[in-house]
């Protein structure tokens, strides 16, 4: 068995500049070429033929990176430069064509691969679908065997559908990561699920095992920032890392139409941003998945997939903030 | 003359699972089928023909059917399930293609059909464009003659222009129903105008009729709630029953594309949502419409689409809250 | 040197009907036509080849007339109808097809013209890109050669890139007029920037003119119309007149699909509206524009020609509550 | 009753330089400015609510005039330049906005009334719907009761579909002119009807009134031009003036997605600008329309409007020809 | 195991009127009701996660199925009424969220059953991508083991690249065939490759095996009617039963923008039209497939579902002429 | 003055794999990286502000590289693989932001530059708008002042408006070249021009210097291949040199949307590609090049990008076959 299979991406567009970056793509850097650990490590899971509907989530990380020419290392509001923390793109995993099984148990070796090699280093996975989070989640857990993993979602539906009906698809990783005992439902906190997207069943199983489901209504009284770090901090208490997992779906349609299962009703990206500051800087998130966007299905001038890369910005300018104070 | 024109619209995605329904195609009964009568009836108008400008409002009451699956009748906010109200869908109203009159009077004879059949069950119909409205009031008034009716209008405009000129087309439903003595101007309330889409002559005739207009930026000061509760709470002191007409061009532009009167300025779908609830759970509500949705002119997501379907099941839960309470 | 370059542009919508106007089309009138100066002059910049990306922002000036047909003349939030202000429209200015240097100084003249002609009205330029705003000042300051202008510009960049490298171009405004001494740093106060939009160079070139820079963020803190009041009244205590440019890119991506270099984390169309009738209402404001609205990528319901067109009315409304009060 | 409802649009496009017109705008007249009667007369009725499924055809009138400013007057094949020929536009019907049956009346009065005043004049109708040619050959022999009147059509459907069951919508304006005994099956030709488009007992009505059907494949066999030449000449021979209407679904959808109705296998461009240049030199064409295109769905670039232009352009290059020969 | 998957659509729009149909959506039977075999024996195929690239040909079986009430069920250029012909739609097989051999295994079941349940009666798949035609293939073998099947394939493609490195993908299809034994390559004819969209070692692998490729310019210069006949006739003296594939690829990208992989330079839809007649008339042909068209990628009047109906009807018209001849 | 103005584009796609390439991306090189001339010459002239109206041309040059992944080395019809053809990508002439003047110069001076430094070679130009076409010619009379240049010129439009008026802009290179005595006008062919699109002052012109117009009727006649061949034959006894400028809205808009200036009537792909085939293979043929592309108006599945990459690989067949004969 290979240790993994991550290939580099063809592109141009990120040239770093190591004396002077100025924007995103000029400044992280390929993970072949550096000389240190990096502080984060990137990689894609170009998956999404494991959706339950028709997705190119697949196509997400190669327009992730595209968008990265848009965007300044500089945050005007914070008064901070990130160019020097240390970002390295260790590409995507490569996925095999027909067999879904094959490409899940690739993501699982590859993140394994990661974390062992960079043990302090902090992951975030582009996805994908869904999906994709539950070999992540378990290939950290081969990483770091003695330790117990958390799970704050940011979601609009609690993806604890049954994988013995339809297989691993994007509706099942939560309930693949409880039943194979790897993460306990009590370590898991949902924020966004609302309306009327999730059917009673699945609510039951949620809550038979103990999942903290904090509604968007119920996380907006408290205040979504508050809701966010008392989750943080509850879990950190309970558990030795927690891996966060953003389903852009949380989003409210009219912000995300890029976004297939997005929905009226959800949040706004303001309230995204703003948690992702505040979970990227808090020192027990570990691990970072941004699952679901399509950016075939996005309007012409690419507004999902800029909101995409606004919300990666927030949790790294978070992640440097976390460093400082 | 025939007492009602319904028609059973032709689908397979409501098939309604008595014994256990989880998403509303399964729930939502067809009214022949029903051995008692319903606490909610749903029937469609399917015009737009009477529309100033070029309308496809005609198509909503078939898609606003087929965006069922996607809702489950469970709600995760208010931890209640829908599924033991009855619900039943007595069908579209036949409209004739190029007699507008013709097919007004046959929305106005439906209604009353229904109305005197199931005197004591809730109405909702489904445009259609905004004339449909007066017909539907119309025929309320003909099944309960000794009854006032009051109207909550969502909108963004009065829709009193001047029948004599245009014939009972979409801007004139309200002066229809003042200038036919059928409803009083003082009897109605209208929340969501702002800016500059009404016409000075046409304001001047709301207030004279002494129409209640309450601006957008009126009932924020308030509170958007607080706003449609009071105004529920005074109509309700004055009239027998009443009726809420909301057109979906209340909403702001950015959430609303596929609601061609849509503004800039407008109702936000969480103000809407919320109004919806507490509109729901008030026991002088009797009958609603939305009207003005045109599916062809949605985004290739449907997110207006999206948003009509979570419109009518905010209106249902609060109907189920209403009961409880 | 022709004095200026202005064409009236071939227009039928605009039918004034000087004694009962009801709509926009109906009330503002060619300036050519008018017997006393305007209380407020408009023209068209149709100018956007000198945009750094392909922008048809030189479209804008033709949509945003033929938008008016739209907007009523009465604003039923303040209760208050327009018609009797005095509104010129000059027309456009002719534009060289491919000497894009000729095009700067022909906004640049016809400024001048304009103002030295009508010294007490207030101009509304309606771009075309940002680089109009430099010409456009120009030409003021060369009109009014004894007073001093100040800027308040509503944008989510800085536009001070370096014309020696890139031109005149739309990314270069600001920076042009400080190099030039027509407008020193510290009387510009912009208000919008936001993320990761303006590279850390250009903000220590701001900084270092003593550009007042308010984050949408600490604009939100304060209330964002608190904080344009104390820009304005930080302005007029330091300078003759104040020009405010509004670039549309300042608006969230969501609300404004058809500015090409509109972003997430942007102002809100409530925020944008609210705001543009304090600075109407402002006796030192006696300039303004508005630019870079590409109508050629807005969506098929024109969502934000909309806007840009209910922008200048709350311009227009806060004028007349200005006179009023 | 009033004799036409003709109202000149709200053109400014429209500017005739009659001195020395290059573009098409600059040549046509507005009829009201004439001093001598118009060799061809145009007139627009811009009516689709009669349409039996959701059309914007009424849009069509004035996107038709838009358009003339991207045609130059000569041809450069046929090496004539159009700009002597006088053409005048006589401006829209006037339609009212609920009463189908009144608009359709309107159109036939104002036929009758251009007819009458202009006896030696071609008309051409611009649709609107295709409702529209019924109307207008009632018009026609009420000018002319003592002419015998045939109508050539290029169309993919028959449109005699029953009014007695839809009132006179689109689909019914041939069996409407034959049951009234305006115009005989007999002298009515068909050229353009394909595959699956005709219900087999629309084809058994034609036929039993000896409406003379060509399909597309039977007149490519003889060749599309020679089928057109051989009709005009058969029905010249028996009527009186000959009406030519164009319902664009002719074309193929490829050609055509901004006309509704249009299908597979449908007619090329090539083949109806060849058409259109003999039916303009015949000298029996009195009277022609082109009906059913829907802007609204046109693509972004306006294919199928720009289609439309070209196809009047080959009618009236035809006209000039004629003349000559 | 399961002898088939096969599940009944949800739909409606299917309301055979067996006494007097008029459109196909009234005249095609459900298998299940039927009394006797039928004629033709429609199944759908919805998997498409097996694509090379994203793909929403699974949602082609049930958008075809939704476009027959656009179709009548007489033919004008033939003067024929196909509803005298039996159709039976047995309804799409039941495909693997996650599974894709699993999916690929039910095809091939399916199949098996159909053709074993009904041995006379000929067979059309619609997928689906075009590694549905391998499993549809097999299990026509397996039906029917003694029996020798030979492919003519309308493609743009040769669809031979290697299972062994990407699985048994949509580009495959044949070379599976091929190398199990259940196809011969000298039995194979592809019509339609053209350009630049096959690599050189695909052609060398083609040629090894003895496929017969003919380019479209080929085929054009005898004629593609002339071509097909002639592949027909080849095809039927050495094989006892002829499976067509229609991969809707061949047709030209202007024609067909809703097949992912169509080309410039392809098949114009007359051409395809023209042969289908021809495919349906020959008594070799026992089994057909069209497959690789994506509504989800069609333009929004759904030009190519359009043609994919009406390619399909002149197949069965075909059918209808070769019983009659 | 620099000598040329050539930056190498950011790309990854373009990946020489120069032992085995299958597929364009793979087979072009880098000129820098070549140590032999190559046999064409590749090279950007991204430049579009100096379009009439608002135009994206300038982004072709990326995306025509960006779509060779699609193509193929192998030309199926012709049985013949070009990668042992040399071909050099120079890599893109950098534009000035505004100032187009010196844009256009740099044009002229890299095409002098590569023309000298390789003098035997073949150069195409991917523009860019028509207007670098002058600059280009003006380039190669430059380093060949003593031969005589001829232009094939494949457009809907003569290209002769006069520069005085409106600066050197797209619709202005024909009359540059000939003002300037560059190019004479009876060494110019034009073929394509068709009904309405030339004005006649602009047709006067073209006869004046006795510009060769083929209109596409006339063409058609004789055959189009035919006539290719006979302009070329006729040219090549004339002049020393032969450029073909192919503008992209020679097409039918049926076929290219995303070219601005497209119009019905026009050629259709097939003959466009048989004709690159003819002037490939014609060894009088030194420079070509392909203008008036606009990306950003193309179809959402890239149809227009897609045929004028496989228009170039037609010219490059040609080019091999011309060898081979």
């Amino acid at each position: 068995m290979r240790e993994h299979w991550l290939i580099q991406p063809e592109w141009s567009w990120n040239q770093p500049n190591k004396h002077d970056p100025t924007y995103v793509h000029e400044w992280v850097q390929s993970l072949h070429t550096m000389n240190n650990p990096p502080e984060l490590l990137l990689y894609g899971a170009p998956l999404s033929r494991s959706s339950i509907s028709v997705s190119g989530a697949s196509l997400y990380p190669m327009e992730f990176r595209r968008i990265w020419k848009g965007f300044a290392t500089y945050n005007i509001e914070k008064n901070i430069d990130l160019s020097s923390f240390l970002v390295g793109d260790a590409g995507d995993i490569s996925m095999h064509t027909t067999d879904i099984s094959l490409s899940h148990d690739r993501i699982k070796q590859s993140t394994t691969f990661l974390c062992s090699k960079y043990p302090y280093t902090r992951t975030c996975m582009i996805g994908g679908d869904h999906s994709t989070t539950a070999c992540a989640v378990r290939g950290i857990q081969q990483a770091f065997p003695d330790e117990t993993i958390g799970i704050l979602q940011l979601d609009t539906h609690l993806d604890v559908r049954d994988p013995k009906i339809m297989g691993p698809s994007n509706g099942t990783p939560i309930r693949q990561l409880i039943e194979e005992n790897i993460v306990k439902g009590e370590n898991i906190v949902n924020i966004g699920p609302h309306g009327y997207y999730n059917a009673k069943p699945l609510v039951d199983f949620a809550n038979k095992h103990h999942i903290k489901i904090i509604t968007l209504k119920t996380a907006r009284k408290a205040g979504v920032i508050q809701t966010v770090l008392h989750a943080l901090k509850t879990l950190s208490e309970k558990v030795d890392r927690i891996y966060v997992t953003v389903d852009l779906d949380v989003l409210d349609i009219s912000f995300a139409p890029g976004v297939p299962a997005s929905t009226p009703g959800g949040m706004t990206t303001e309230e995204l941003f703003d948690s992702l500051l505040e979970i990227g800087s808090h020192a027990a998130v570990q691990h970072i998945d941004f699952v679901c966007l399509d950016p075939s299905k996005d309007t012409p001038v690419n507004e999902t997939v800029k909101i995409g890369g606004y919300a990666w910005m927030q949790f790294v300018t978070g992640c440097v903030l976390g460093k400082i104070s």
